[in-house]
């Protein structure tokens, strides 16, 4: 994909595959804004996703951060490939606490097979905003007919 | 907690926070196996948490492992004391594609401060069994009345 | 640490500790920019310092940006405090080839306990200069008669 | 390379890259034990390696750690292919404190482009022996004409 990919090209590849994730659904997350290689996924608060203090559980945070990076990286992607979480590392920095979230993926490179990312929640709350999760991962390309 | 602590102890404390998650609950999560520095949770395959392929999505993954390795750091702090995820890495071994997934958190090394635990996901498909995602986490005890 | 700390007292706490790093002689490197939450680190490429690429090793990128990190987060802890790795996470993003390296450690987040910081390594070849990896790192801050 | 792999197969080729880098020579390192999949290598104390507490720096604990997966992982690439760290994460344990060190790397699992690993280094000081680190790390197997 080169750099002039219509940004509602990327918008379109991305939205056919959000919809396809049903975890998206559970978490009424929808997608945000969309640009090649930046991917913003949105979700309210919701009581059934905390974990013991009513925070967002950690596992779900990053569920958030991985999404929007995988697709971030997926804007990136010839026509027909696969995207692949390989692995991501996640620091929790504050209790994710806040009314709304936004996810945020961005890829640092891409490569043939692998693309490097990186990516945040924010949390917000009455007027502030707080970054409260950062996430460094790696995402695989899977041309069509290949396995990992 | 010495190192005699009785393991019923150790799964009634566990037991208690668990039931706190209310995360747990939209996964179907159940505890299994609890000891002093391991801890498993259960969970059935369940469509809602699904990613474009209709695997386990790579957060919700994460969820269980972080959840097992925060309740086996749990077991080794003192009463009163509250444990909070610091940081974790995943790497994805294989699609989560499974009838039932177990976590396992297991402790490495428990400090005054911060304990550091592996964990794995095993799916289970009819006969076979496969780790398909381990973890490599720092978790953190907070006393009582103290801020991270 | 205040915010208004001058960066003189900044740099030379720093500086008197890099002094001690016997490795960062081996590595030929020096101290670079010094303010409160950045540090850098800049180094020659040496041939003894490669791996079988004739690039700088992986633990020798590693080190380099760890230092950085450890100097920012050291930057903003109290007097007296030593400061200590907790964990990293390195992603390569390209081969380690270069007449010099700079490695930039950046605070994220600053705790009573713990410090988040983000750093990379910066590769000088000619007139181009390339990000070759980046790292997300957790850094302790120990109070004068503490154990971690 | 097949589970059938002679064990001498596996060592010579191993054996054969570890001599090019440079870097075990600096840090007086030698191949330990070789067989398919787990690979060690050994290090003594040397102070020109440490950090400001006399301790072996963290980048050198990475170094060791990383060339010990990288070669597990090595020993199961077809022949001609090269190994190269894709990422790696790094908890430190315990101050890395002793008279000798033995990093062991072991192959998680192997895939056609990546293979995962996990490491640990152990510190050996008089009758003790204390894993001072461990490791989760994703290598890539290239082809002989490839890039990644």
């Amino acid at each position: 994909m080169s750099s002039t990919t219509p940004e509602s090209t990327c918008r379109s590849r991305v939205e056919a595959n959000f919809a396809l994730q049903q975890v998206m659904h559970t978490f009424g997350a929808r997608l945000g804004h969309v640009e090649e290689g930046l991917v913003e996924i949105e979700a309210p608060y919701q009581e059934h996703l905390t974990q013991q203090d009513g925070f967002l559980h950690a596992g779900i945070v990053t569920a958030l951060i991985d999404s929007a990076c995988g697709y971030a990286a997926y804007t990136m992607m010839p026509p027909g490939h696969r995207v692949l979480s390989v692995e991501f590392k996640v620091n929790l920095l504050l209790p994710s606490k806040g009314e709304r979230f936004l996810a945020r993926g961005k890829v640092v490179k891409s490569g043939r097979t692998l693309t490097i990312c990186t990516g945040e929640l924010i949390a917000y709350q009455g007027q502030t905003a707080q970054t409260v999760a950062i996430m460094q991962a790696t995402m695989m390309s899977l041309a069509p007919t290949k396995t990992p």
